[in-house]
Formats: C-alpha cells, sequence, structure tokens
C-alpha cells in the first residue's frame, strides 16, 4: 500500500497498531510465564486484557470506515518483541529477569504510546472525533501501564540491586 | 552475553542504547534527505548532532568502567528504522512525506526514552550518579526533540490534510 493521502496514511498506521496489538496478544502471556513477581504477573495479566480490547477498539474503527485492518506488518514491534524474548531467556535470576522483563515491556509500551499519539493527531486532522476518542483512550492505557510498570520496577530493581551488591561480597 | 547482576544487565542496556544510536547515526542523513520542510530538516539535522554527544556519552560511561560499549544489536531499533524506511520510501506526496518521516521519528524517540529510563534508574540504583545524571540528560534530550517534532507536526499534518480533502473535491 502507497499512502496518496492522509486519510491513507491514517489508515497505514492503525493497520501497524493492529498488527502491533496482535503481536503483543501472542508474545505477552509466554513473558508471563517467566514472571516471579506475583504483582508484576498480575500487572501484566490484566495488561494482556486491556491490550485485547485495544485490538477490538481498532476493529471497530475500521468498521465504521468499512474496511479492515489487517495485512500490515509492524517490523518495530516485531523486533522490540524479538529483542526482549533474546534478553528476557539470557537472564537466569528469578529478580533480575523481573527486571529484564520490565524493561522490555516498557519499550513496548513507549512504542506504541508514538504509534497512538501520531494516529490520535490524524483521526482529529480528519474530523473523526469519535476515533480520535477511542485513541486517546487507549494511549492513556498505554502511559498508565507504563506508570504502573515504573511503580513496580521501584521494588523490583532494588531487590536486583540487593542481589548485586550482595554478588560482590560474595566475590 | 548473559547478565548475572543488575551491574550487567545495566551494561547490556548501554550496549543496545548505544547500537541504537550508532543506526540512527546512519538512517538519519537519508532520512533528512528526504524531507521537504526547511523546518523539519533544521530540526533533524540538529537532533543528528545530538545523538553523536549522545553516542559519545555512552562512551564515556563506559571508559569509566574499563570496558566498551560495543557488540549489542539493537533488534528493536533495527526493526523501527526498517519500517520507517519501508513508509517513507512509499510515499510520493511531500506534504504526506513529511507527515510519515515525523510518525517514524517520534517512534525512534519513544523507544529511547524507555531504554535511557531505565538504564538511568539501573545506575542510580548501582551507585553511579555521574552516569545517572548522563543518562538522564539524554532522556531529557529526547523527549524535547519528541516535542519539537509534535510542534512541527501541528503545521505539517495540516498541510497533507488539506491536501486530503482537495484531493476529496477533486475526486
Amino acid at each position: 500500500m502507497k499512502p496518496n493521502s492522509l486519510q491513507e496514511l491514517y489508515l497505514e498506521q492503525l493497520r501497524d497498531l493492529y498488527d502491533g496489538e496482535q503481536q503483543i496478544i501472542k508474545a505477552l502471556p509466554k513473558m508471563i510465564e517467566k514472571v516471579q513477581s506475583s504483582q508484576l504477573k498480575q500487572a501484566l495479566d490484566e495488561h494482556l486484557e486491556i491490550t485485547k480490547q485495544q485490538a477490538t477498539r481498532i476493529e471497530g474503527i475500521f468498521q465504521k470506515i468499512g474496511d479492515k485492518p489487517k495485512g500490515e506488518k509492524c517490523k518495530g514491534m516485531s523486533g522490540i518483541i524479538d529483542e526482549g524474548d533474546d534478553l528476557i531467556g539470557d537472564v537466569k535470576d528469578l529478580d533480575l529477569r523481573d527486571a529484564a522483563i520490565i524493561a522490555s515491556a516498557q519499550r513496548v509500551e513507549h512504542y506504541e504510546m508514538a504509534g497512538y499519539g501520531t494516529a490520535r493527531t490524524f483521526a482529529q486532522l480528519l474530523g473523526d472525533q469519535s476515533a480520535a476518542q477511542l485513541l486517546q483512550k487507549t494511549l492513556d492505557e498505554e502511559k498508565e501501564a507504563d506508570e504502573t510498570l515504573t511503580q513496580l520496577a521501584s521494588q523490583i530493581n532494588v531487590n536486583a540491586a540487593e542481589k548485586t551488591v550482595e554478588g560482590r561480597r560474595v566475590a
């Protein structure tokens, strides 16, 4: 697809976001299996459910336009998930692995914020206030998920850091 | 490399950020060549210079530790840049292409924010306040670059949207 108008560029962005959400829906359960902290597990479980709703929201926008959200491969999300998989697979210590999972998940959240911010602005410019509101809702949810991860990190990273200090003492 | 401590996870994150900066330094000039708006061109030119300083900052942190920042491939950044290249290459209209360039650049900025936020927090926990300050400086610069792009987008996107509306009138 070669976008020739802002409307087409907007649809391309939405297809990209939709594929990104599908990739997260597939990858997140495998990430959750590797989590040690029950609080982090709960936060990611909840975010998986929210992600499914976010994908449904994009389907709704396409349905209203009379189009389908499929067909665009989000290479950015694909790279971010691959990199997270590599990192998490490499870390054996459980506190440290939780810290690595948070680092990877926050990269996903931030990347999505940029995409939803762009799509929301395009929807506003194209006069589709209802779609703009839905996209803003998702953007707010991504920001909230990022803040939750930052809060959880404050304890999990301290656990991982203490282990580093203990490791130094032993060494 | 398999991180066994927060210190090692921190160095892995820094290597990842360093490779990301190197990828940007390579990709940004090609993106700038395709920009129409002189203001957007100037903003990206300035950001290229800042990106070079950010890479040097990471080299300085490694030098102090007595290590080298090389060896880690940032797959996330690689995917984001590939996707941006594809999108920008597909858009022929110049106002629309500038809008696509901003959309791609903001994904890069947001992704970097997540990485620098994590690395800054790890540096603080590991008691390296000087590195934490340097990483915070880069984080602030990335946020500033993102805000500059949002401001420029407000005009560029309107130009692209007007073309869409004109297109509809003609059609």
